[in-house]
């Protein structure tokens, strides 16, 4: 690694420069960089571990799944078609991946200082072994290199599942997903443990025009047609068994807005049959779901399911972002978000109660010292998810343990999670942020909030301990 | 305090890494560490200094009646009445002050890196001399410790006052309230300074099922019934007049949202007979409350009576803290706050008046630089009021003076204060204040913002002389 | 410079403490600290540049034109007449400027830690050669020392442009402005690039009362009544390319609240009647607004002038001051502002055009990583307009970086713009930007987030070439 250059990566990258600080830094993170990876919130497809397929090529695996990378080169200027990401407009997508992955390089300066670098740097050196800095000049050299290796056996998503130390991966799903890849790999003999988790939006949003067939799915699964509205929730209640008999340990809700209530029975079943017939507009959904999330935490209260509320998102923002690609490509922004009455009713209800957990994540980090360090500074079902998306960088890290420790404490956060899409990125986020961790914690030892043996054992719980003690795995 | 381990209280704590930093910070904090404590707002009772009666024992004084440390163990599944807090809703609570001091140290790992940790961290080694540090295994040994101490006269209220160097402690009171532990203090000849605060918040609230009760309170002090609204402005007036000749500088008002208006006299009346009948809801309650902090701003011009708006929490938002043990548990939760729109009327009215004075508080720091300092930073009027409740700590003051500063400079501001129900925690709290702001200052020495001469001078200012000149002391 | 005392202005002012970084702070701002200033947004007058009169003297250059300054001022106590500031109301003002710069200088400490600090502290040094310190004791010796500097020619407006190295300067004028001054520059024969921009906020204002007077000023530019909205439409056209053809590159608006919203034809006519009538309230202007926003979007991506939009400010906060002094006197407070829903129309309709810029300030630093940084990260067409007004300050400008740069890269930025009225105050606004974006990178590269080289390039990028880029210069 040495050179007369400066490494690609350095030792100390992402820590304090003062050096009493970054000894402090190196010492914590020399204890947590090489425990397990527990990952209790993904998106990578169970698929991937069920086939254990060589990944075809560098583009597809690190380019065309990665909507930071993707919106990034949008918002100056390149055509996202002309990365090779299908279309569903009929515009031709690039189909000759080493032009798409040398159009990627090409802008590779977009990066610099974005959690996008840090991950990549990560994956190129670390994963990879590259040893060529990133450029319009290299791109090529670097592909071969990187194509190269998928080829090999050690680079076959079980063997690289296994190399990361990955203890166990939970995949989102929806909740009429038949979940036959997580069932492939229990036959398997693998000892991976790959988990799914029971996300139901797609049947909470009774006024987007595809919950009609939503219903469908479920019903089939149900084994008949779904009429009433003790019906809808019995068939949940149904899919939440199943899904735990495969692992789950977790449920997942986005919602723009984590507006809760408690719905009578009679307004539940209007809505309901409302949204059979097509009418339910924003404002039905809305008391829908309001209702649902009561539903779901007095479910999870009774069986164990986590539950995890993302809150913050409106989505699909660029018209022509979606209709060209769909949902899930970068045009997402964020909304500000009212927590301390919109979650009034369920924490009221289940918030107190030993057996229910309630995981919170938040694009609004207004809301942070405002609204959920305090929330979870005294609800014993909540935990605090860790920064999120947008914010699950270096310095959005550094704000969110800045701005909820003193209110919350560590003890009430969820430890990590990476939420990728990119396979080959979960050790690079977990990297980035048992270093950011580290580097935090050394920060309190240094100006004495904390001594160093409080410190050695907030790192392996920041790292470890807190994620399995709050998805109860 | 040297030994061949780290001191438990380090002379350097909460300064910047930096040695170059530090040792500035250190000079500064030398300047003020022993300047007088000014403690202009807090919840101390009056009735402890009236009486000077040694405190019972630890669990009594430190952990019962701190709603911080309530809250975080509540939060973690640690139910309040095992920590000796009495119920009103029959739940047996822990008798024995030793079980419940116990199963506090035995969480005590749950305050890192909170305020909590610093204040308690200064009370046990700075006020009660104890060199062990606190754990479920040291619990008892210094529970013993503290016992013996404040069994002897050294810590008897009275001699902490002295001991504290305190010049003068507000309480706050509410409006109805008599003040005879007030007189009392002045009729014993002992020279510590304690002024009450009138805190009219109950009579306010008309919207709230105690309002006719407190109103006819107010009537048996005003010696007759009173059946109208001038009549009712009138006999605030008395009590503020009554509050002023026991020594009272200032006014309290807490409210959600600080919504302020001029109503015209016959809905004011409208309003009032409406809650004598019990028949104001919400909106009326809002509305008569913006009418009435435009009175308190009138009468604080006429009076000088210093007006105090604290706004955006949510009280008692966890309804189960509530029905258990009442108010001020631990279940407020901050809110999203408006002031911009909100107190332009009280402010065009009387902000550039310089016989008002109004001081006000936030929970929600996004209005420090957006709406605050800016406000502040214009109306003759108005000062600043320190980061307060859960952004009374190390990272919430350093927010609140990078956010403000720059806009609103710091003479718009008004010192700091404790805001506390725990009497040793006041030079706690004040010593970390004194430490964040010559840390602070010293970063601007440091970065030639300022230079030597002007920080000393800004750091006397901002221990001392702020706060009595915006409580006009 | 040197002295046995602290030289008045650090060649290290604003930089980390940390000697490493402060090392590579200190080569990169030497890097950008002699490129020529674009300023692309401002408030100087044109006037100035085309008559090139000297400046009358100290009071009238640097006290009476500075919003920051009087604000302050103000709001300890100073009336603003008494800084000589003329009145509208009869209130008579202090006539002497050495009366007025004596009352500015007694008050200077109030300017600690402040922005106004840091630029009349170049201002004094470096652009006046003044070696003393200010205060009330220094006042009138520095006031001659500058007084002496403005009668030599060296200080005539045009010879201060050319020493500043202001490669092109941006002003900001009414819609219906005749820019006769900006003629006259151009006459002259004198290089120096002095532009206008298209503010047609007035127009856009229907509910003001003034706003049948500006479009009568328009209609008499237009050569004829403008009787409908299409001829409205087209007369603001006109007046685009009329400043276009004397070199502006960009239109300004400014709005409380972003909202746009594309307005059936029939819905616009009827609004500017109800206008031409005197009768729309603020809910049809607020209607009217948003669709001449998108009208303004079209006509930029079709005329090619930059869009720039800065929202959030509640204008004439403080009556007695708007009174006695007219707009623009420090009464501005900012409010809480939404963009994600509010420019999504616009944003739909010409945010994907290459064609189109749209740059947007805020005055709400929430809206940064939550709202701002994710659209200007996606919509190719959207770029980040610098820290603004009460956030273009140390760490206004540090919490920008901050919270934009992971999401949207310094790419998606827009450079610095001064933004300022104080002909002085360019270089030393500049220089504050170039420091603190120097010491930014400085910290980057010590976090190994990124290497020097590519520190060296953004630096250069941020000082220079960002803002030409993003307003086409």
């Amino acid at each position: 690694m040495a050179s007369n250059n400066e490494p690609l990566l350095r030792d100390d990258r992402f820590f304090d420069p003062d050096p009493g600080v970054r000894k402090i830094a190196r010492e914590l993170y020399q204890s947590t960089k090489d425990l397990p990876i527990v990952s209790p919130h993904g998106h990578v497809e169970a698929r991937l571990l069920a086939d254990d397929e060589p990944f075809p090529e560098p583009t597809t695996l690190l380019v065309k799944p990665d909507h930071y990378l993707l919106r990034m080169l949008f918002s100056q200027g390149v055509p996202i078609e002309r990365l090779g990401v299908a279309t569903r407009d009929g515009t031709p997508a690039e189909s000759d991946p080493r032009k798409a992955w040398q159009l990627f390089a090409d802008h590779w300066k977009l990066f610099r200082g974005t959690p996008t670098a840090a991950w990549l740097g990560y994956e190129l050196y670390q994963v990879f072994g590259v040893r060529t800095k990133l450029s319009g000049d290299t791109a090529q050299k670097i592909y071969d290199e990187i194509a190269e290796k998928l080829a090999s056996p050690e680079f076959r998503p079980r063997a690289l599942f296994e190399r990361f130390k990955v203890e166990v991966l939970a995949t989102t799903d929806a909740a009429t997903d038949p979940l036959e890849h997580h069932q492939k790999i229990r036959d398997s003999g693998w000892k991976g443990r790959v988990i799914p988790t029971f996300r139901p939006d797609a049947l909470l949003q009774i006024g987007a025009p595809g919950w009609p067939a939503e219903l469908e799915k479920l019903a089939a699964l149900a084994g008949g047609p779904i009429e009433n509205f003790p019906a809808f929730v019995a068939a949940l209640q149904d899919r939440r068994a199943f899904f735990k008999s495969l692992g789950a340990v977790a449920t997942d809700h986005d919602a723009p807005d984590p507006f809760t209530a408690r719905l009578a029975e009679t307004e539940a079943e209007q809505l309901f049959h409302m949204a059979r017939r097509g009418r339910a507009g924003p404002a039905e959904q809305r008391r829908f779901q309001a209702g649902l999330l009561m539903e779901m935490a007095r479910m999870s209260a009774a069986d164990g399911l986590v539950m995890q509320l993302h809150a913050g998102a409106l989505r699909d923002h660029d018209r022509l972002l979606f209709d060209r690609f769909g949902p899930a490509i970068g045009g997402d922004i964020p909304i500000a978000v009212e927590f301390t009455r919109n979650l009034r009713a369920l924490l009221n209800a289940y918030g107190n109660d030993p057996a229910f957990r309630l995981i919170v994540f938040t694009l609004d980090e207004s809301t942070y010292s405002r609204e959920l360090a305090p929330l979870a500074g005294v609800y014993p079902a909540m935990r605090l998810g860790p920064a999120w998306w947008f914010h699950d960088s270096m310095e959005g890290m550094r704000r969110y343990r800045e701005r909820t420790t003193e209110t919350a404490g560590i003890y009430n956060t969820a430890g990590f999670n990476d939420d990728t899409r990119g396979f080959c990125s979960i050790p690079a986020r977990h990297d980035l942020s048992r270093r950011m961790d580290a580097n935090w914690l050394a920060g309190l030892v240094a100006r004495h909030v904390i001594d160093k043996d409080e410190a050695r054992e907030m790192a392996k719980a920041l790292a470890y301990e807190l994620v399995k003690e709050a998805y109860r795995l």
